[in-house]
C-alpha cells in the first residue's frame, strides 16, 4: 500500500518519535518545521510498506551523527539530506530506490522524508531498531550481520567522506572521528541494501506506530482523556501482537548525570505521587534502560521505556528530565527481533552492562 | 626518456630523499627494505620524463600520512600501496596511468615506487615539494590551485575512506582525524591530475635529484673524498642553476624540542669545531626551519637546510640530533616556483612563524 505523508501528519510523526525515543534520539522539533517546510516546497513523500519493495530495489537507510542539538540547527541547511544518496549513487553506479529511517526514535524518523520529498523517493514504513539507540550495533543491519560500507556522511557545507571497511565497529568509530572533527553533525547513508534484504532485516510499520503514538496523544489532548490509554489503544491497531502498559505514575525526586565518552549516562528515582513509599530507580544511557522498583526490574532494554510528562503525554528526554517533574512511564514490548538470542546480544541489558536479566513486558 | 629503476638503485634514492628530508619525512631505510623486496617480486618500476606524460593521462601522487615511525612498521603490509591506486580507479571510473611522489623528501620517495612495482605503473620523476614539509599546503599542488579531492586513504586492514571537498584545508584535517583514529599511518593518493596539469605545477627531475645526491655520497664514500663536495656536483649536473653550499660545520652543543600539535618543534646550536666563538643557531618543526648565526640569517625555509653526519654524510633527522654529534650543514636552494610569491607564502619563513626574510642561498 502506498501513501503520501501529508504536511498534517508531521507533527504526529515528530510527537510519535519522540516516545520511541525513549529519552534519547534528541527532539525532533526543527526538525519538525524543517521537514513541513521542505514539503511546502517539494511535495509530499511516499510513504510505502516493506512488502511492496521490488527484491532488487537499492533501500538507503538514514540517520544523523553526532550532537543532537548541534544536528537540529544544521538540519536547517539545503541539501544536507539529499547530498548522500547523490554521493551513494554516483558510488554503486546506479539509483537509490527508496529511503527508510535507520532508527525511527527522534529525529532521524523525520530525515528520511526529508531526502524523499526533495529527491522524489518513496520513505519504507520500516527501520532497523524500533526505537532509538546510541551505535550502529544497536541495529536489526548489524544483528543479521549486514555491512554498513560503503557508508557516506556529509556535514552542512557539502564535505563529504566514504567509509570502506568489513568491520561495522572500526565503520562506527571512523565516523566519529570525522563527524567530531565537523562539529558534532552528520547527516549519513549506511548499510546500503537490496529490496529482498529490507524485508528480510528491517522491522516493519515503525513509521506506522510513530504516527499512531503521535495520533493517540493528539486525540486525547482532544478529548481531555488519558493519552496513554489511547496511545495503547492505537498500537494494538497497528500491530495486534503489541504490548504496552503503563509501568509507572510519579515525580521525580533525584537525577544524577554526567557526559562521559560521548554518552549522556546517569540514574534516577521517581516516587508515587499518593504513597511515598512506593519508589522506582530508572538508568539511562542517552536512552532509559532500566526502571526497577520494590526489590525487582520493572523494564529493561530492549523494551521502550518512554517518559511522557504526566499532564500533557510530552515525551521527557534523558537531558530535560528534573527534579520535580510529573511523569507517566509507559513501557512498550520490543518488536520480536530485538527479543531474539542475537537481539538481546546487541541490545539487551547485559549490552549496556546492567546486571538484570531481560523480562519482557 | 623512460628508465627503469634498479633494485642497485633503490639505496642510492632512499639516501638522496634523507637528504632532501632536511631532518623530517622519516628515515627511509625499512622503506629500502620494502621497496627492493617489492622489485625483487615484481620487477624495476619505470621512471618517466615529466615531459613524456599524454595530456590528457591521470597521474596519481601519493604519500603517507601520520607519524613516520609508524608508518614505516606498516609500510610492509601487503597491498598497502595498491588499494588506494585501485580505489581511485573504481572511484573515477578510469585506469591511472602514472603514479608520482608528492614528497620527494624521506619515506615518501619510496612509496610510489612500491606502487608502481606491482601495478606495472610508470613513476613520474617529479613531486610537489622538492623536499620534506609538514602539510597538504606546502605543495605545489595547493599553491597553484588544484584540488586535494577526491583524496582515498587507505590502512593497513584494507579499510579505506574517500575525502571530498573543495577545501583543501579542511581535506588534511579530515585526513589526520581518520590517521590518528587508525594509530597514525594511512598511505593516500590525493590532487588527482592530468598530464597536463602535472607538467604545468610539478617540480620536475627530483627523482634524478635525489638520485644524484645518493650516488654523490656513495661516491665519495668510496674514494674517501668529501661527501658534499661530490652532492655539489651531482646536482650541478642534474640541474644547471643548481645552488648548493655548506652553510656551517660544527658540534651540536645544545638541543631543546617538544611534541606540540604533532610537531616535532625544538631549536638547538652549533659550535665552530675550530673556534668557539663561532656559533649557528638553528630552529625545526618537523624539518630544519631556519640556520642563523653571528647575527644574521644564514638560510631559511624554502631553501634546504640538511644536516649530514661530519664522518660518513648520514642525513641526521630532526629527532635523531643529539648533543656531541658532529655534522655539516648542506644548503640548498629551493626550486623556483617555491621561491615565487605565492611558494613564499605556502612555505617561506613567514608560513611557519619565524620573523626573518627569505634571502636566497
Amino acid at each position: 500500500m502506498t501513501r503520501r505523508l501529508s504536511s498534517q501528519e508531521v507533527g504526529r510523526l515528530a510527537l510519535g518519535a519522540a516516545v520511541l525515543g525513549t529519552g534519547g534520539g534528541g527532539d525532533p522539533y526543527i526538525g519538525q518545521l524543517s521537514l513541513e517546510h521542505e514539503i511546502e516546497l517539494h511535495g509530499s513523500p511516499a510513504l510505502i510498506d516493506l512488502t511492496a519493495l521490488p527484491d532488487d530495489a537499492l533501500v538507503a537507510p538514514m540517520a544523523m551523527g553526532g550532537a543532537p542539538v548541534a544536528g537540529l540547527e544544521k538540519l536547517l541547511s539545503e541539501r544536507f539530506a539529499e547530498l548522500p544518496i547523490r554521493q551513494l549513487e554516483t558510488r554503486l553506479g546506479r539509483k537509490v530506490d527508496a529511503v527508510v529511517p535507520l532508527e525511527i526514535g527522534g529525529v532521524n524518523a523525520l530525515l528520511p522524508f526529508m531526502a524523499a520529498s526533495r529527491l522524489g523517493l518513496p520513505v519504507v514504513d520500516a527501520d532497523s531498531m524500533g526505537r532509538a539507540y546510541p551505535t550502529l550495533h544497536n541495529t536489526t543491519l548489524h544483528i543479521f550481520g549486514m555491512r554498513a560500507s560503503p557508508m557516506i556522511s556529509v556535514n552542512e557545507h557539502g564535505d563529504a567522506v566514504t567509509f570502506d571497511t568489513d568491520d561495522n565497529e572500526k565503520c562506527e568509530r571512523m565516523a566519529r572521528a570525522i563527524i567530531s572533527e565537523w562539529g558534532a553533525s552528520a547527516c549519513s547513508v549506511l548499510f546500503p541494501l537490496s529490496g529482498k534484504d529490507a524485508k528480510r532485516v528491517l522491522i516493519p510499520k515503525t513509521v506506522s506506530l510513530a504516527l499512531a503514538i503521535g495520533a493517540g496523544i493528539e486525540k486525547a489532548r482532544a478529548i481531555g482523556r488519558d493519552p496513554l490509554l489511547s496511545i495503547i489503544e492505537e498500537l494494538s491497531m497497528v500491530d495486534k501482537d503489541s504490548s504496552a502498559r503503563v509501568l509507572f505514575e510519579g515525580k521525580v525526586v533525584d537525577v544524577v548525570r554526567e557526559v562521559t565518552g560521548g554518552y549522556n549516562v546517569g540514574r534516577g528515582r521517581l516516587v508515587n505521587l499518593y504513597d511515598d513509599r512506593d519508589e522506582a530507580d530508572f538508568i539511562f544511557q542517552n536512552e532509559y534502560l532500566e526502571l526497577s522498583g520494590r526489590g525487582r526490574t520493572i523494564a529493561t532494554v530492549p523494551d521502550l521505556i518512554c517518559f511522557l510528562d504526566l499532564e500533557n503525554a510530552q515525551p521527557v528526554t534523558c537531558e530535560l528530565l528534573r527534579y520535580g517533574m510529573r511523569v507517566k512511564v509507559l513501557g512498550i514490548r520490543a518488536p520480536e527481533i530485538m527479543r531474539s538470542d542475537a537481539g538481546l546480544l546487541a541490545c539487551g541489558p547485559r549490552a549496556f552492562g546492567l546486571k538484570s536479566d531481560y523480562r519482557p513486558i
